[in-house]
């Protein structure tokens, strides 16, 4: 059997489990890297500016749930990792499995031109120009930030949460009218974070869809020991369920002084923050609506009331975005990109996506799921269906992932990871077996014969 | 009648209550605080050194159950107010019932001395010597640090939670090993500040009883809204039932790594923070159990284990004192002292304490409670039971409040507000006025006799 070349690009956590189970397979493969290390974003600090990691982050899935299911978290780390213990897990799960020998640090994939035919070649950070006949795109989805356009000029300093570190860095962030724009996670962070009062800040908070907020503990234990969708009820009744509960552990944004969300709970991504909701009990964090625009120092909001800001921070969220691409080829306006199972655009083979999803509760089993099918389709013991059945389900998978949620950049790529993983293990990939068995040879199979005539004619 | 030249030592909370009822009663008293402003324990930063607030303190009582009965705190409040709004709140209270004209600032009392017979002669700051038929003891108890002693020599910084202002003050806490060692607010407070990862410490917390911890939030209302004993069904039944309510709460400290608690929940004042178990269930703060010894930098604990310290923190509370009593006079030993309704010294009729309690949920409008009865008295309206029964009662009150819980010097003041507050009002202020038509006139009307003599006799 002809395996395919293949070439994975970057080495964070969509990079390595591919890679892991690619060797699993017996699949040669090339990891390129554009930095001098693995982990990607939970490389605190990464010389090639992709982590957006902040010194005090922690991770918002318990370890439990975090876990590659291949390689289990040490039991002395505690609940919610820090980064450093992530990026060590990372760096351990290399060692364990012997991953980095087949990555090329410093030597990022700069420009990927699909050849007629079938198959690529990869122009790289250090001038060479490669082939292969699998390429497998983990670049991730959390470095490019994104910025909202409001009208007039702010004429502070402006930066996005991709840049923040520390109170002190990048730059010092003391006795400052700090705005934070946005309410995922990390503006929760920030926002907590600036506004200890020792920093003597005025923090106001500025959201436009507001956010449900759930606590990281619930009755002691990780709240996410009690998240799990079930593949056996209707999805919409598991919404309902969520719904009834949501007041038992959280309260509504309302009680503490945020807009009215402009969605149900579990119609958007929750934010997890036990500290935000105290702070803005506290009057620490001040809370705002929407920006209507800027004059000056001056921000006004929806609610027709202003205030004078020093410093911007836009925890707005981020671009996917494929540098390596002609723009014109495959690229991802507004962050939707239609893809089969969040991995294989329709009528190209020889291409793969791993990890370009916002899986709850974590993206880390997840991307191990779908790394699993990477191997399994590069040996040919996976197939996909014909093009017009793979339209066809991307249009049904979005309906029941993300049809219940608002349209927005943010939520394009939803995912559960349980009924995804559910519907990988127990339909998707015996299906693709099935059609292995009756379907021709895969298209690099012809680059391999290509190859072997060649190799037998020299 | 002949109303009692009256002092009050001090001008906190429970000091100005006290200044508000009796001029409710039209009793004249002068106010003698050591500081050059009211507000004691929550004005910041306080010159006469009695302010135990840290810079990111905010009450941990909501404002709906903190608010002077008499004085409701201002809409625009958050749920739990910084110090600063506090001592706000305190200023107002004080111009709005125009209590600062009775208070002699940087005049407090250093000794005070019991006349033959009855009455006071008060040595002031300013070198004077003042007579008075009562006094009012209300210099608080939350200013005196109590430390622990352990065998051994620490060589590193040691410090108490009093003196903590914020991280860089009162020296630079970063790059820091610290123990913190105490689980009160304070200590959850100061451990989850210090334990930051921007600050770049590592943060070990020692406690020898451990702690229930509760959040300040249930279901996105304050906790305490949910929390109010009744005086009308057995206290055993509704102790019962927070226990069994506690871990929908917050679950038990074991989940975190805390030691587990000596006493059951509600058994002994619990440790109200959101913060502290995220911290401990992030390996942000490290939990240890009680000290065993020293030995210069390195410390040994209960569990065999060991590490090295650069600075203790004792958050290990304060001792009641009175530094203007002569101790064979009148003291607190290890923080025991038998006062009726936690007030009256039995056999001493012109001496009343205000505010030495440890009252939950907060000691705002149980000050008050105390303030009016002092009014009562000072008029006559409100005479105490005769000696014997005060000591009986004060045994019967101790087992009702404090029966269930541990022996330890902070508990010893536990008071339960709604149900001291109840039993005030509905018992004790009826009983004295009672007591009052049928008792001779009080100590001071002898004074008083003597003064109207003296005059008459001029």
């Amino acid at each position: 059997m002809y395996l395919p070349r293949t070439a994975v690009i970057g080495a964070g956590i969509s990079g390595l489990t591919a890679g892991k189970m690619l060797n699993d397979y017996g699949v040669p493969y090339v990891c390129f890297e554009s930095s001098d290390r693995v982990g990607g974003n939970w490389a605190f600090g990464n010389p090639n500016g992709h982590s957006s990691a902040y010194r005090s982050l922690h991770i918002d899935t318990s370890k439990h749930q975090l876990s590659f299911r291949d390689f289990p978290m040490p039991e002395s780390y505690p609940d919610f990792p820090h980064h450093t213990q992530i990026k060590q897990y990372l760096d351990d799960y290399c060692a364990a499995f012997d991953l980095g020998s087949a990555v090329e640090f410093g030597n990022g994939v700069t420009h990927a031109r699909r050849l007629p035919g079938g198959g690529w070649e990869l122009d790289t950070q250090q001038g060479q120009s490669r082939r292969f006949d699998l390429l497998v795109v983990a670049n991730g989805h959390h470095w490019d930030p994104r910025y909202p356009n409001f009208p007039g000029e702010f004429t502070g300093h402006t930066m996005h949460a991709h840049h923040y570190i520390d109170p002190r860095t990048p730059m010092d962030f003391r006795d400052q009218r700090i705005l934070v724009v946005g309410l995922g996670n990390s503006a929760a962070d920030i926002a907590v974070e600036l506004s200890s009062k020792a920093l003597g800040n005025r923090l106001t908070l500025s959201t436009r869809s507001s956010a449900w907020i759930v606590p990281k503990y619930i009755a002691g234990r990780p709240a996410d020991k009690y998240y799990r969708t079930s593949p056996h009820v209707p999805l919409s009744w598991q919404r309902k369920i969520a719904q009834w509960g949501q007041p038992l552990t959280a309260g509504r944004p309302e009680n503490y002084g945020l807009p009215t969300p402009n969605h149900n709970f579990f119609e958007a991504h929750p934010t997890q923050s036990v500290e935000l909701p105290l702070r803005l009990g506290s009057g620490d964090v001040l809370p705002k609506p929407n920006i209507t625009r800027f004059d000056g120092r001056t921000v006004h909001f929806e609610d027709g009331s202003s205030d004078d800001f020093d410093i911007i921070i836009y925890a707005t969220g981020y671009n996917i975005t494929f540098p390596f691409f002609d723009p014109d080829f495959i690229s991802a306006p507004d962050n939707r990109i239609d893809l089969y199972k969040r991995m294989f655009l329709p009528g190209m083979d020889d291409l793969v996506f791993a990890g370009f999803a916002q899986s709850t509760p974590t993206l880390f089993p997840f991307v191990e799921c779908q790394a699993r099918l990477i191997g399994a389709y590069a040996v040919g013991h996976y197939r996909l269906p014909a093009e017009s059945d793979m339209h066809r389900v991307i249009v049904s998978d979005q309906q029941r992932y993300t049809g219940h949620m608002l349209d927005r950049p943010r939520h394009t790529q939803q995912v559960d990871y349980f009924l995804y993983e559910h519907d990988m293990r127990t339909r998707e990939l015996p299906a693709g077996a099935h059609r292995a068995a009756s379907q021709g040879p895969p298209i690099w199979s012809h680059a391999g014969e290509q190859a072997t005539t060649k190799e037998a004619n020299r």
